[in-house]
């Protein structure tokens, strides 16, 4: 990719509507559209305005009719208050493939170049407008499709885990150059860099850091889903749960136009929570399966859950069997078709009290609904507990990652500092410490091949 | 549907894209949309200016976090020049169903309603600043899918057919009013209207009106596609030829991204004329058919055709049989395999020169692409013949019928002044003249009915 060019892409979905947008980018963006288009001379309008014309090919202007192809409102935006921070214009046009292709046609023939894929926000990127982890936040944005994804992507596009990092990153460089500073005068063991502030600022550091490790898993459950199994004997009102569960979500996902949703199987969205319910097609339960397979199976559900459901009537023998399993989930016991089981509350009940305190259990019935609902809001709780949905929410593999790394290289400083390691040592752990976190942002140089992967995942025209 | 109210809908295409336009229409689109917007205060900006902001759900204003719903640019357009005439205002957002759909709820929280389709179109019609003919054409510029009828839409979408009829209606509404005169002198025996002006005035209009019904076969070929049979004996080459149009074509259309037409099966587009071959399953011919069946089947073709491929080879046998039903086609009978045929040409192209002097025959090869350019510019060729393609060009079946109507009353009034018909029945038929012209422009008042079904078949948001 250059960055002196002019790029150019449809920025709006594929195939037909009532309008598309044309988006174009780049030094000569408002010269070349002036060239296809009939109406004010563009290089003379104020930005942030809106012309109304025609894009024509005046390729044929010569002959007796120039090509009209579309009747057109033109917005120019100038650098550098733009999206891009270069000149841009959008071209709305009608929501036509033939008249898009058309003036994406005409702006290559004039000198444009057809976009990468998020080579807009790539620009905005490299030319300072926004940092690596907001630019990566527009593409989680476009894609939310739940109401908490949608918000921590929206704060993260605002800078979120910048902002977060920004006083303690800064700190943590003076210490270094106070540090390499040392270096120059090693002969003289001098200590411009107060050990025990510096001590400070690396626990103040280590703990931003891991109470934003700590909003990953939720991050990534409102991002990706959270896996849930259900588990229970044959006949324990499995498929009837998930078919309540399901119905109830799809006669409120129904109305939103334009989800693809319809093309993911069992999934539900709760209170902006996404939960996808385990059931790939080598694992699928039959309610007939013999019992020791039918253990096999629930244990290969687990593994993959978050969430499981375990459903029972008369015992919770499964319960027992998979009790190693089970650590590290967040179980529901719920005691099934309670409308006839009543009887059996006083039994479990109890039991799993002492024997399972971290177990959410109570009885449930699809049939009178009872329990319904409070079983879809502990859900929603046992997910978002202990998170600040307001906090800074980390979603992004690549951002944990690098506070991992961040994290390693902080305890290198430490354990450095305590064993008396020299200065230039300590130097060099702090420097990795930085990298780790000037990555999320972009502020170091970062790979080619990572700013790839980052930007090749978004549409065009982004 | 009410004029008065508020409206909005997405107006891009359905789906993830880089951007999305909501568009809302109306007296209180401006404050609505400011309502929901933080940035400057939108019932103070210039038209046709774009402000950049936050939407923001301002529900929960009160509480400690104001939900941002998205970050965007609202576009202002203030009545009258604004494209539905009203107040309009289009916000660019990211291109998330999810985000359009937020955005919508909270317009619609706050008083707006969701379109209908067409809707927007519709009030542009309603509020005079287009009329019903360009309004159709909008919709057909939106599906138009190749060169031909996308230049057709756009001709018409700028009052083509209107500019073409306009100064002959008023002439003839200038008539109308001075016989509906005399019939208040009746007993005067007084003409006020000159029967050889109004007779040279008729003479004019049906030689206008014949015209343009002529460019219908045109427009609807252009619009929907010139049905073609490939028709043969079994052997001939059909299949060959077919698949050898059909690939030359896919290799030019794979690069218009967003394009449906991979859906539709067996179309090419030359210079901007699309072919559809007819090949239902009910008739798909196999090579190996027998021949009286084979006959049977190529009929069905030719009668569903305008234009007919007829391959032979040893004998052109076919032609004579189906002599009759190829009457009124564009025939192209072509020695299939000239390759290894060429024998064959002295003895029947003369042939054919001498008993089918309206056909097109020619060899043609696959294998060495002999006459394969020919051929396609002949089929465009036999199409666009007489026709000038920067005339008005009717496309429209309802356009087509209040023309012939129109045409039928103007002959009713010929006839009747021939007859020395009295002027209140002159005058009758004149008013069905103007009625029925009238009503393609809409300048008569048009059926609430005829309005519904013309807008309905429009997206959202257009």
């Amino acid at each position: 990719m250059f960055q002196n060019d002019t790029i150019c892409a449809t920025a709006t979905a594929q195939g037909v509507g009532a309008l598309g947008i044309i988006r174009i980018s780049g030094p000569d963006s408002i010269s070349l559209v002036n060239q296809i288009f009939k109406g004010k001379d563009l290089t003379k309008v104020d930005s942030h305005t809106v012309q109304y014309g025609f894009i024509v090919d005046t390729k044929q202007e010569t002959q007796k009719n120039v090509t009209n192809i579309d009747e057109v409102m033109v917005a120019i935006f100038k650098a550098p208050k733009t999206f891009t921070a270069e000149d841009l214009v959008e071209i709305n046009c009608h929501g036509s493939p033939f008249i898009q292709q058309a003036i994406i046609d005409l702006l290559i023939q004039k000198g444009a170049r057809l976009a990468e894929p998020g080579e807009f926000t790539q620009r905005a990127f490299l030319n300072g407008r926004i940092d690596l982890s907001q630019a990566e936040a527009v593409a989680d944005l476009i894609s939310a499709e739940n109401k908490a994804s949608h918000q921590v992507a929206l704060n993260q596009m605002r800078g979120g885990i910048s902002t977060e990092l920004k006083d303690l990153r800064e700190e943590l460089i003076n210490f270094t150059a106070l540090i390499e500073l040392e270096l120059d005068f090693s002969e003289e063991d001098v200590e411009f860099a107060n050990r025990s502030e510096l001590e400070e600022l690396i626990q103040n550091l280590k703990y931003k850091i891991r109470n934003l490790l700590a909003t990953f898993e939720y991050g990534n459950a409102i991002k990706n889903g959270v896996p849930v199994a259900i588990i229970g004997k044959p006949n324990a009102g499995k498929s009837t749960l998930l078919n309540a569960l399901l119905n109830e979500e799809r006669a409120i996902v129904s109305d939103i136009a334009g989800t693809t949703r319809d093309t993911i199987e069992e999934t539900i969205t709760i209170d902006g929570i996404t939960f996808r319910f385990i059931d790939t097609a080598g694992i699928r339960e039959t309610e007939d399966v013999i019992e020791a397979i039918g253990v096999e199976k629930a244990k290969e559900k687990i593994r993959q859950a978050k969430i499981v459901l375990h459903l029972y009537e008369e015992d919770i023998d499964l319960l027992r069997e998979l009790e190693s399993e089970l650590q590290d989930k967040i179980v529901f016991s719920l005691l099934s078709k309670i409308d006839k089981n009543d009887w059996a509350t006083d039994r479990f009940e109890k039991y799993l009290q002492d024997h399972y305190p971290n177990m959410h259990h109570f009885g449930i019935s699809v049939k009178t609904g009872f329990n319904f609902d409070k079983l879809k809001s502990e859900l929603v709780n046992s997910i978002k507990s202990g998170v600040d949905e307001n906090a800074v929410i980390i979603t992004n593999l690549r951002h944990k990652e690098a506070l991992q790394n961040a994290m390693e290289s902080l305890e290198s400083v430490e354990s450095g500092m305590k064993m008396g390691l020299t200065g230039d040592l300590l130097a060099f752990h702090l420097r990795e410490t930085l990298k780790h976190i000037g990555s999320i942002t972009g502020q170091i140089d970062v790979d080619q091949d990572i700013l790839g992967t980052i930007f090749g995942k978004f549409c065009i025209g982004k």
